[in-house]
């Protein structure tokens, strides 16, 4: 059975994990101080074009995020999320683990805007309350959206003028900046955020998350606390090395491509037969709904997330589609697909 | 220039990488419940010879120790661990940033008796000081010595007298079981702590350790635990296929026996020309105090680390094996060696 | 000019400064461990009709929720309260600090449900979430209103079924109990709860708070907890010495009878006058909705908060009155306000 | 029976508490915003010549250190403390609670000296390990000791050459500051240290301690810090009018004045009955060593406590003085040691 559950389910692309055979082989130095790390480090800030951005490669997103805010808040202030936010649901906590509130605001699609956290900052005014300092979004987001060059201008304005940290989960950062959607650059992020991290792990690699600090302020001592927080690998070249393979031609894009065509080419089908979606979404995950005697049929051949209960007779599934996704289960899930509406 | 300096500066050894290519290609469950997670835990069950244990696979040491610590502990109890123990001097507070004190005690060779014990718990006596609850141990310790089974069983009664738990850091697990002096089994372990882990960073894959909970009222919602700290991997089928590759044969023993092998040459070389040791380690990291001259020669072509002063003439370095280590590279280094003593 | 705005403007009842006077004379017993403060508590225990329930003093009521809640959750596990909830909103994230993240739920009065709760608990199903254990309410809560028996016994008997907390934050409690819509006991708050604090600082103490906690798996090691947090008053006698006032007649109920009498009066005076309120508070804090040309006069004479903006032309404003409260200044608001609606 | 257990078993002077008496008829703004207390810090303020130093006022020691320790450091640096420093031992790990590392040297006399300092910077290299940045001290130490200004400026200069703070815990300042050999002013401590308190527990008030950070770069937000530890008293008023009296004139210095003077007529009968003790301390804790029979019929008629063991028929035990002990008890002590001694 095919699953489109997620995009993690598979390992390592081919050529990463011939590097790392390679690699292997050699005597690096260790945590992130071998000649792989800084390789992928600096092509890394080649394709920002900025010399003066920190990269730092961490193992996953949710030691990512903890690791980065924790690094860059104060202990009485406070992210600022959309209530779907990774950081807000899925982290068990981390970020609180760490001291810190989440705020979240209610949105529609994921996305936020600076009137959204104008009036978290209007609720937050004295010392009895918390100080909302960072501004945590993800591109793409967990409901499959994505900013715009205009949208995540303006909050990169409002939060410059507000003095607060606007930090970007990148988790998903392939399938946004290749979604046909998308007007965004990696550069335009360095420009627009403080930290962002480009993922690695939803996007062909085994582990992997490149931190990007942009914020002079911020760069300061982070090593410290990526080892305190248990986010220094040891073998620091299995983390350079893939993200090596993946920036020194155009793989990272190869790949988030590819899973967005494959999501596309399920979008259409799904559009044509007559469905709406839970959410617009651009990129890699869809949220078709969809009756639920034909979400039962699809659930015989095929693996997908339950979503959220529409009515009585429909709900939202999720269906994501990776850089590994073979375009022939595609077809077979588009036929199929077909013969079920019939 | 060939390197002493640690046993992580390789990548995984090939049947690792094979393995790890080969289930790429699948599509594997998420966050450690694929079918290799699960194999690799009940191969160590099966070798441990119990099936009560829980097994975890997390991503490194530091990872390992500060997610377990802080779940096994409430909010006022501190870890008890040698002046030496990796948790007090090389993480970055990672155990304090828990919120969890350090209790240290002065040893000679990196090992806890309970006597040493004792007296921590002698000085602690009620609610304005923390309550020592958790005894911290390495084997192999960081300066290379190990626990016998006598040592141990002393300890672990100890613990269960005075409700301490006994948690057990194996980075270096592989070398000490390996050791020629060592009399300890990983059932051994399993009867006489409350938990430990079987390091793999540091014997033969690119990442990972596989914690073992032992004492049932440690295992309650371990994985919340895991969670917060980061310490799932998504691909958790990653770290699942490599400890499969370990234990599924006798892989993990024999790479660490290869590792003490290369360091045995190497310290008889140094014996037989009649240098000490800093410290009496059977296991891959032997601490020679050599001449400062005779350092700055090995210098020269091999690399290793700096460890301590001893006097104005001579200094302590640590040469560390790995299972990497070819022995044609000890070959050499001991010719080397013998040709500058000359 | 005569404020309004809270309920610890004014510092103790004469005859807690008496005692304290005298007991300063004494040499007592340091930490809580004096008579004062074993009497005091149990006068409590006598009140409740309970020899099993744990006592402690602690010095405020933030500190008693972080001090209380970070004891009774383990690292993963998190509160629920309502968005108005004062350890949501007006503790600077002091929680969170301690780890812990707060679920919220909308709530139109500031009082909690099973069906509002049980609904967090279906969002909450596994370890990428945090697991909700401890639910946290208000009596009276921060906009007034106050539970029912019914009420109260419908929560409990709902956290009991799913093994949750029920922690109830009394910093008004006395408020509550002495509301004339009351049928609650300091017994049945025994029964109900996991734990409960008896709020001073707002009846008539220079400060101070008395934690009851019921439930006997929460009572171990409860002191080492309030020492980490700062949380133990070196001269506990003073803490002591003002609750042994407190409860060894009714004082405590006559303080809070006659906060809730002085608002009665102006509560009155408000409805005879038309007008409705922002919350339907039989306590202490009334929030009436008033002209803003109104509440203009009536700020040249008396202080109080702006609560909500309503519309364009009315607001919300918050009276509370205190133990301190004088009956002549209550008058003498009446007879304004009489005059300024003409 | 008189007992010399410590300095806070009695309440407050009756200065204080006539005090309290007038102000509690008042009605004060709340949190530290009142007359009483911004009439304190201007007092304290002058005293010390400054205008420029932040002083803010909190209920306990334990409280005083944790908040400020917590709000002057990144989450990766580290206190250093004497091992008998009051954050090492007798706080139960509140500062390890919040996160930091206390980083110990061992002394003779509780006091630091920058050397010691220095080889803990020297053992502190890189990211793998905490990063030292606040030294802990205590005046008069936790054994009675003092710092003179020759090596609390030497301190303060080894401080600022090495980016650390230098931060002093001001318990017992008052029995410091007014000792025979004290040679250093408020004015000094301001213009030495980063951050101090001024002890009033063990001074003569009910409870309270005035916080003083002089270094611009940690005041900052400071009251956040309070408030989320929940270190902000509701009724301020009640620390400003105790910290008013202690100022307005001498009573500070006049009280602590008077606990030494009975500390030294204790410690001359001592010294002239031949005895030695264990601490050279000038101030109100004296640690005798004295014979064990002795110690036992001191015990029949007065309480005090045991401190040391030192050899099978001596012991060291603590007798401590305070601003309330009277000049008769002291007169009765001496008669009866002079008594038992014959």
């Amino acid at each position: 059975m095919y699953r489109f559950n997620n995009d993690y389910s598979e390992g390592a692309h081919p050529r990463i994990l011939e590097a790392l055979a390679e690699a292997s082989r050699e005597q690096n130095a260790v945590y992130g101080n071998d000649r792989h790390s800084q390789h992928a480090a600096e092509l890394i800030r080649q394709r920002i074009g900025r010399n003066d951005v920190a990269v730092h490669f961490l193992e996953g997103g949710t030691q990512t995020n903890l690791t980065a805010i924790s690094a860059f808040l104060r202990p009485y202030q406070a992210a600022v999320a959309a209530e779907t936010g990774h950081i807000n649901v899925h982290e068990t906590g981390a970020i609180e683990a760490t001291g810190h509130k989440v705020l979240t605001v209610h949105t529609e699609n994921g996305l936020l805007t600076p009137e959204m956290v104008q009036k978290v900052l209007d609720e937050h005014t004295d010392e009895h309350m918390v100080s909302p300092k960072l501004v945590y979004v993800s591109d793409s987001t967990e409901i499959g959206t994505i900013y715009t060059k205009t949208s995540l201008t303006a909050l990169s304005k409002f939060c410059k003028a507000n003095q607060l940290y606007l930090y970007l989960d990148g988790a998903r950062l392939g399938s946004a900046l290749t979604s046909e959607e998308n007007d965004l650059t990696l550069q335009d992020l360095a420009d627009l955020t403080d930290a962002f991290y480009i993922g690695g792990t939803k996007n062909g690699v085994l582990f992997g998350e490149a931190l990007v600090i942009c914020n002079p302020e911020l760069k300061a001592d982070f090593r410290f606390m990526q080892k305190q927080r248990g986010a220094i690998t040891a073998k620091g070249m299995v983390l350079g090395v893939q993200f090596e393979v993946l920036f020194q031609d155009n793989l990272y894009f190869d790949l988030a491509s590819h899973a967005n065509r494959m999501a596309d080419l399920i979008r259409s089908e799904i559009e044509e037969a007559g469905f709406s979606f839970l959410s617009p979404s651009p990129t890699n995950q869809i949220f078709p709904i969809l009756p639920n005697s034909l979400i039962e049929k699809l659930k015989q051949k095929y693996g997908f997330e339950f979503w959220a209960k529409i009515d009585e007779s429909a709900s939202a599934i999720r269906l994501v589609t990776s850089w590994a996704t073979p375009e022939s289960e595609v077809e077979a899930f588009i036929k199929d697909f077909h013969d079920f509406v019939q």
